[in-house]
């Protein structure tokens, strides 16, 4: 039985990525050993560590001003480091969209003064609305995609001072104009690798004044002048990323997938619309293209309805435990007949309980 | 050919664990899918979350009061966390004996007042000495086996205050007594798994105090709070130490490995100590059972040494950057054959050189 993993994270990886993984796992580039066996100091190492940056700087077209760092400690561990690295004495505004971004509020109102402003109309409207005069912050930090509730920023923030997004979830998945951002950060396990390693991207000319405080392993600075080995990197998860990388240029590059991710996405989403026994509450212009929320209308079926599509091989589509219902987690890795298995599912199984 | 890796880490990984490892990459417990690639909130992961850390409990004799963490960072991220957790208003004292011990301490002092002592007569040659009135810390912390040098302290500092270890590069190697410390961290890529990983053992009246600064995912109460799973953890590189921990139980414990570790580094002690034309400079009393570094007595045939042995299979034996000459890693992972085929290969190019 073919399974589909609609994991929201750690989330499935690319067949392909993990079929050469596992095939080159006890050996890897004829060495005899693992890729997790050798030293990060070592030249096959570095030749992959470098190879997987130019990659990501060649998706994304991140420009040569910018440094790419593959950091310890996953989004969390940036909810700190960013204000560490960039907050100084000064203030920031935290654009609260959803869980996630407000949780890297919280952390980062340790460190020092932070505004928060509040998007949601609802949990599952988003309004930018005009957020007037920026110019007083160190940056605007805010969070394009929201995978509790299934909402997307699709526009970005118009401010006058370095914007910081938290892509963990969407990296990869939608095209970004990187040169509109001060730092872009990302946690590797939805959308470009294994849990246990972060993705930062960061214009150089915001580093160097780190809080004297900052833990070695968060400091930008020091990341980039050590070509992110300060310290023994996530080896085995930073490859796998790499290996992430090259495939999402094989499917054309980041265009290809978001156009992808897009139709994917449509067509769930209109099949929730067209069907009485299924809902989804986020208002269309802030439709997640990469977690899409349900509910039935009966929740009495919940627990039948997961048991059901487990046992038809579609995984881990529970609600986050925050919200409840169903969530199909779409990123880069899901094909399309993942979706189009749910969906005929979905209907069997509205057929069975209407 | 069977490639034997001495790299000082990341290092090899027991054979049976890459191939178990290897065997249900694709599908782990019938799943259809990676282990890397489910919920670290899902029962399977849970239930492999705890036996790993029921099995590390074991095999070191853990006591109750203390906390077992999984933790991202690395052992440069419990450099600062830590100071951050446990050093407070007060002052603490870090026992040099080599590069890591001295990096530690350095990193601590940016977080509050940091004695050290230092341990060395020589490079090779460490004394713990009489370390006097040690009440006033909040702790004392050292390093019982510095990688670098290839020197080991067997005997425990004996302090009137909580005794902090490093032992990235000998836990799971020797025997310990849990009990005798406050805190002991290891980087996972040793002896106990992948890069991207550490271990915490904490006895947990110790904990509660964190500067209120201390980066989320370096909180150890918040880490203990939420069985490590405060954010997503580094979950592939948790599953692999949880397969070493089941190996060193398969191979005996930690008593019988310490034993054929033992036994390994003396064998190759014993050869180099016989032969004119290797040499090693390290006190036989702190010499490491982990990490053997010796010299050729003629330095002009380093880089041939290196690449014949590299050719007969033996991988990774070129020292640590910093003092140049040769080190062979025999962390648990290695077999005795792998310490035969160094000695056989030590020898036929002594004798093709003299």
């Amino acid at each position: 039985m073919t399974v589909y993993n609609f994991c929201a994270g750690p989330a499935m990886l690319p067949a392909d990525v993990m079929t050469k993984a596992r095939n080159e796992f006890l050996n890897f580039q004829d060495l005899g050993v693992s890729v997790m066996e050798i030293s990060h100091r070592s030249s096959p190492y570095i030749a992959l560590a470098e190879e997987a940056e130019q990659n990501l700087r060649d998706l994304m077209g991140i420009p040569d001003d910018y440094a790419v760092l593959f950091m310890h400690g996953g989004a969390r561990g940036q909810f700190s480091a960013v204000p560490l690295n960039l907050l100084g004495e000064g203030k920031a505004l935290y654009l609260n969209s959803g869980q996630w971004s407000d949780a890297a509020g919280v952390e980062a109102a340790k460190y020092g003064t932070v505004e928060t402003r509040d998007l949601r109309r609802s949990a599952g409207d988003l309004d930018l609305g005009d957020l007037g005069d920026t110019r007083g912050y160190r940056y605007v930090h805010y969070c394009p995609n929201e995978t509790v509730n299934g909402t997307a920023l699709f526009d970005l923030p118009q401010v006058d001072s370095p914007l910081v997004a938290d892509m963990s979830s969407c990296i990869l998945g939608r095209e970004v104009e990187v040169s509109k951002f001060g730092l872009i950060y990302a946690g590797a396990q939805k959308n470009a690798g294994p849990a246990g390693l972060a993705l930062v991207i960061v214009r150089r000319d915001l580093l160097g004044q780190a809080d004297p405080k900052t833990p070695a392993i968060l400091d930008y600075a020091l990341a980039d002048k050590t070509d992110s080995m300060y310290n023994t990197p996530p080896t085995y998860p930073w490859y796998l990323a790499g290996e992430v990388f090259k495939w999402v240029k094989t499917q054309g590059g980041v265009a290809a997938v978001a156009e992808n991710n897009r139709a994917k996405a449509d067509r769930l989403y209109q099949f929730i619309d067209d069907s009485p026994f299924y809902r989804n509450e986020v208002a269309a212009h802030c439709r997640s293209e990469m977690n899409v929320t349900f509910q039935l209308q009966d929740t009495a079926l919940d627990a039948r309805f997961l048991r059901e599509a487990e046992a038809a091989g579609l995984m881990a589509l529970e609600g986050h435990r925050m919200v409840g219902g169903m969530r199909a987690s779409l990123y880069n890795a899901m094909p399309m007949a993942g979706v189009e298995a749910l969906i005929a599912f979905m209907s069997r199984f509205e057929q069975e309980h209407v």
